[in-house]
């Protein structure tokens, strides 16, 4: 994109009501805009992340075997009767009538309407195991919204739903999930350590918060440092292999990991390497058995015919949430700092002279060849202004086009994240940023 | 993805409530599933094809430079109250309040939420022409929703917008849109035709509806055989080049067309070759000057310092609509016959003797090359049942393997659009398929 021609209003002051570094450098950064208390519209580089990072999960998500679906962010009151959460929810959930008064909601999750459309279309024991996936906006009617995207009203939301015919099977569901997760969090270049979770008013018995590392995070983390050299690249563990999720799941869940809420003093004092830091919630995932397909009469026909109640498991990625997330993780005093996996351009190439032929065209021809991939800083404007939009957007390379270099064939390459710069010839650009 | 385990449950019964092609089909098809009147969830096979469509119109609106952002679905009220669409909006409109009871509503557009996101961003006419769009879920409260995703409540549309600084420019933006719109139709295998439309209450003075000709279309069509042998292909017309762009235009709106509704016949007397068909709408175009700058206050400094109304233009493609437009164009009797470009699956693997380790293996085999792209159908059902419900979901390509093929080393390839069948060695069903 051409920034002279683009919508990527950054902004020179911090607006006031952003209370933490992320939503202060999206707003800046023009990445979003809020559009009503808590609702964000994104701007073309905010959505580029944020497709990114939808891309990253559902790679990750179909890896496993995962179905992508798309359920509606509206639903009938009647689907959350049946399950008896419609009143217990209370007022996060945004209630609504259409012009016949009939009840409907905004969804805030999807137990309910999955296990409704599963219950009308899986009749045998030979159609399980499923898991099924849909990225979807939420709504969550919160009191006081705040914290940007972080906490907004209007999220984005990656949750699925795992169906099984017993409890080992789950199980089994359960740890592919997890593995996918690591992966996930891995690949956009944050540590995330799954915590285990109290299943709540959900039920079940097995549940995990991945957090991730950041230290303008949200919460006290103590944890293990044998975390920190955990690998999880496709072919350390396989997905397939119910070894390897053991090992997988025994490696993720021995070593100590909690928040300030569930620390015990007892167990760390035992720990040999403790790590301690801040951390964002970011995922969640559960294990809660027939507590939905029970009450809405969800069964198929097992090996012998007789009925079988499938065990089912829930699993969210906050997408919106992470954008959020991964800024807190990475930025400076000067802004962003993207992970190159979800960064919304590979490149800037900042024009210092725009209206000099050569730079002009050097800039021109660098531009075409990144194919999208580059934003191109072609406004007239002093280099200084340049300089600190492209920090603060955080792309993971500048491309420094001026006079004197131009005249040699070379430009300065700006690496963000490590603030080192190198002087490259023209031919040699997109060899070295790949 | 495997059959035996994925959500694709077709059915062998017409649904009663469904009056039209589509409607049968996408059911019958295992491709949605209705969730409330008019709200649909897209099961895996049919949000493929609802990706598939998106890919497109996302990459020839980015083609032509248009930005891709995200608006959120839910907006306030407020906006809405300045251009004075809130009170004039009828029962159509999804109104609802939060928990603070404030009036919000489920957009049914956008022209105010982007006037108002371009007035608080862009401030010179440096910065201008801009184009933007997003592809987002609408809601519209139709009285009786039906036809399934022809004409439900819950739906998915691409808008764009469009800013220039006067009419000569807005123009050239109708004009680029209107070749990317073109584009887009043919890229998805039907010929598009761009019908002059009253441009009705949104006002201005410029405004086409994109017909599609499909036998089992709702509107009675009469046009100039000319427009059946036209090419938008990229390299026929640059969207850089005012000479082309006019070449287009005139190309594009000389030749009569019409929909019964607005037929002349004194006019289509004189029309040399005469084509009569029926169609379906899915996309309209609208130029509308300042009718929404004017009144919200959007300006932006003009190159003597004066502020100057930018000139607008809205640009909607149902995107959830042709899915089932597309059906409506190519299906027969047996089921749906899906364009290569759009179809959730390039080919199905049909194994006609599950167990047998000869057919199982090779379709194993094929299964892995496809990477994704093919459907297995690895049911333990009769070859009769696999047929036709790979005719029903309309595959592009069948791969029929059975145990007499398979002890010679071939495969039978069946091409869907023609019926036409044939033998090929194994080694070369990939290339065959492409």
């Amino acid at each position: 994109m051409r920034l002279s021609r683009s919508l990527l209003p950054t902004l020179k002051e911090t607006p006031a009501e952003a209370q933490i570094a992320s939503h202060r450098l999206m707003l800046r950064a023009g990445l979003v805009r809020q559009t009503a208390s808590g609702i964000y519209a994104w701007l073309p580089a905010g959505y580029r992340v944020l497709q990114n990072i939808a891309r990253i999960v559902r790679e990750e998500q179909d890896a496993i075997g995962t179905q992508e679906m798309l359920m509606p962010t509206i639903q009938p009151a009647e689907l959350w009767r049946q399950s008896g959460r419609y009143d217990a929810y209370g007022p996060e959930m945004l209630r609504l009538k259409d012009r016949h008064e009939r009840e409907l909601l905004y969804g805030p999750t999807n137990e309910e309407m999955i296990t409704d459309i599963f219950r009308q279309s899986v009749k045998s024991y030979r159609e399980l195991p499923q898991m099924l996936y849909h990225i979807q906006w939420k709504f969550r009617d919160e009191v006081r919204p705040r914290f940007g995207v972080m906490r907004g009203r209007e999220f984005l939301m990656k949750d699925a739903y795992s169906f099984d015919l017993d409890y080992s099977g789950a199980v089994a569901s359960y740890r592919k999930m997890m593995l996918s997760y690591m992966r996930i969090f891995q690949r956009m270049g944050v540590k995330a350590i799954p915590m285990e979770a109290e299943s709540g008013p959900i039920g079940g018995n097995l549940s995990h918060e991945f957090i991730i590392l950041a230290p303008t995070g949200e919460s006290e983390v103590f944890y293990d440092a044998a975390f920190e050299a955990m690998d999880f690249s496709s072919g350390t563990f396989s997905h397939t292999s119910d070894e390897d999720l053991e090992r997988f799941f025994v490696q993720m869940t021995t070593p100590y990991a909690a928040t300030d809420e569930k620390h015990d003093t007892a167990a760390w004092a035992s720990v040999a390497e403790k790590r301690q830091g801040r951390g964002i919630e970011v995922g969640h995932i559960f294990y809660f058995g027939t507590k939905y397909s029970e009450p809405m009469g969800l069964t198929v026909a097992g090996r012998d015919g007789s009925k079988v109640v499938p065990h089912m498991g829930s699993y969210g990625v906050g997408v919106s949430r992470l954008v959020g997330a991964l800024i807190e993780a990475h930025h400076d005093d000067a802004g962003i700092i993207w992970p190159d996996s979800v960064a919304p351009f590979k490149a800037a190439i900042l024009n210092l002279k725009q209206g000099d032929a050569a730079c002009d065209k050097i800039c021109e021809d660098l531009y075409a060849q990144f194919a999208g991939n580059a934003l191109y800083d072609d406004r007239e404007e002093r280099a200084g202004v340049k300089f600190a939009d492209a920090d603060l957007m955080g792309h993971p390379w500048q491309i420094v086009v001026g006079p004197r270099g131009a005249a040699a064939g070379k430009v300065e390459l700006k690496r963000r994240a490590t603030g080192e710069r190198q002087d490259v010839d023209l031919a040699g650009v997109l060899a070295r940023i790949g």
